[in-house]
């Protein structure tokens, strides 16, 4: 700033107000020295001038490790999701700071706010986070997370209304004449809950006795539904549909049972959930519960903006949709 | 930091010292100062701090986008290298500023580091912007981008080779008894040159006669592939082989083939380039190059880490691999 100073024959004072478009300075010597600026490749220390005038422009997107696995970010559908909100945040003119955090340590999200790091945080994976979120939430961090509203809770959520996708996956397989139908997943995470409970309703509405031997707890990984398959394949029922609470468990899946020579969906009418880009790619192109990725990063941007603008914000449920295509 | 001072009956300049650690304040004053602060909720405003101390620990990750079509953040390929990256932050303790900037405007990613946002950039998709990389280089901004070298770069890359990668898919298609190879990219690219230089070399060894007219113009989007192969059936040309400059070309063109009869591996082999993540899962699972994705996100952080460091930098050219599956 001295060398504009020297060079404009003005105070560095006058060079900061100028730089700082103060009312102070006349228009003539602002857009001299704004001239100069740019001529010396200076610029204002953003970062900084953020901290001072509460004019950050950066959200923090916060996606919890296992602290033992340490899970590395491949998931396509987080992927994709992270990828939205990226989008949704440059539409804005905002920028994304991805922050991963050991979820035994939760609170170091709530950092990032307390430190003017970010104006407010995007948690994706709610998984089994519910009491150190509301505690989050409780002390007033702008945070909104990525999953299903469950009772007691503190914080904000944008979600798909994974009930409602549960019963569009399994009555699409009841009205193609499947009886039998598998369900891979794991219910202890809410998400997964409500799909598994739309699942039981739809059973009830075509007044299909529910078997629990045909439920099988599946995790979200390339290995989920090739076990998953073993699982039911080992318990020796009979089985004519299945569905797979994430679009990878069904891809796996449909290549355990190909594997083993049963046909899809021939023997086997498969749907999955998330939509995710290679979904229509897939050989047989896959039946899915889409979830609204686009509308998802700017609905979770729309939330947390409002939360650090600290006006009122209420949940949101995007809808679910069912594609159908040849695996069912 | 008032309430603190209060409630530990000292200054507020002891109780700053006290939690920069400076060496002015005994232990036991330390210790008893950073225990009412953590039980006050205080954090010490880090984003400030990392300014004044230049301990910022936040590396920025560029996608510059087209100012026409803006188009989004979801090839799986980029997808997967963006998480690639975040991993290796993670592990070093580090966090990820992502930004999106028009390709028109890429001097803004160095204004992120003259800014004091980040320590240094990594920017993804090299694609036309060879003369202003150079400019931000000759700037000395720590800047490393994924691509791959060209002539008078003074910018510092870290890509695959692809050159090795372009020859690897074409010599496994003349050894499979293939004589008449298309190639599906856009040979303005450098990476998609490089895999062009490749494919001609290979071709040459195994002294197969050069066609330009199975060489067919591909963008990296889902209609790519399609668009392709109508082009190169209009051409009426005799082929047995395909080698396709990413997975998601390879996977469109193959469910193209399929729509009109004809048979992945008999009737045309097809190899891919990238291995993203569901290469395997495709059916017929897709023999591809694979870029090792993992290793990447390693490598543009080690170099930018360094570059940050005023360390020296050399280029990095990460080997490519020949996955051999069921399409070839």
């Amino acid at each position: 700033m001295s060398d504009i100073a020297r060079l404009a024959g003005v105070s560095t004072a006058t060079v900061s107000r100028a730089l700082n478009k103060s009312p102070l300075i006349n228009e003539e010597t602002r857009t001299r020295i704004e001239q100069l600026a740019k001529s010396l490749n200076y610029s204002i220390n953003v970062g900084a001038q953020n901290l001072r005038l509460k004019q950050n422009r950066t959200v923090a997107v916060v996606v919890p490790f296992d602290s033992v696995t340490r899970q590395h970010l491949s998931d396509p559908f987080f992927l994709g999701i992270l990828g939205s909100i990226a989008d949704a945040l440059t539409d804005r003119g905002y920028d994304m700071l991805l922050t991963r955090v050991s979820a035994d340590e939760l609170d170091t999200a709530a950092q990032i706010y307390d430190t003017g790091r970010a104006i407010g945080v995007i948690l994706i994976g709610q998984w089994r986070h519910h009491d150190q979120l509301n505690q989050m939430a409780a002390r007033r961090v702008p945070i909104v997370v990525w999953g299903a509203q469950i009772p007691q809770q503190l914080y904000l959520t944008v979600g798909s209304d994974n009930l409602a996708g549960g019963r569009l996956a399994t009555e699409h397989l009841l009205q193609k004449g499947r009886r039998r139908i598998a369900f891979f997943g794991d219910v202890l995470l809410p998400e997964v809950a409500d799909r598994f409970e739309g699942y039981r309703q739809a059973l009830r509405d075509f007044q299909i006795p529910f078997d629990e031997k045909l439920v099988v707890p599946a995790v979200f990984t390339e290995e989920g539904g090739r076990n998953a398959v073993r699982t039911l394949l080992e318990r020796k029922l009979v089985f004519d549909g299945l569905f797979a609470c994430s679009d990878l468990l069904a891809m796996t899946a449909i290549n355990s049972f190909r594997e083993i020579g049963m046909t899809v969906p021939e023997d086997v009418a498969v749907v999955g959930y998330d939509d995710i880009e290679l979904a229509r790619y897939f050989h047989p192109a896959l039946t899915t519960v889409r979830q609204p990725i686009a509308a998802a990063g700017e609905a979770l941007v729309a939330a947390v903006l409002s939360l650090a603008d600290a006006r009122p914000s209420v949940p949101v449920l995007l809808q679910t949709e069912l594609i159908a295509r040849a695996s069912s």
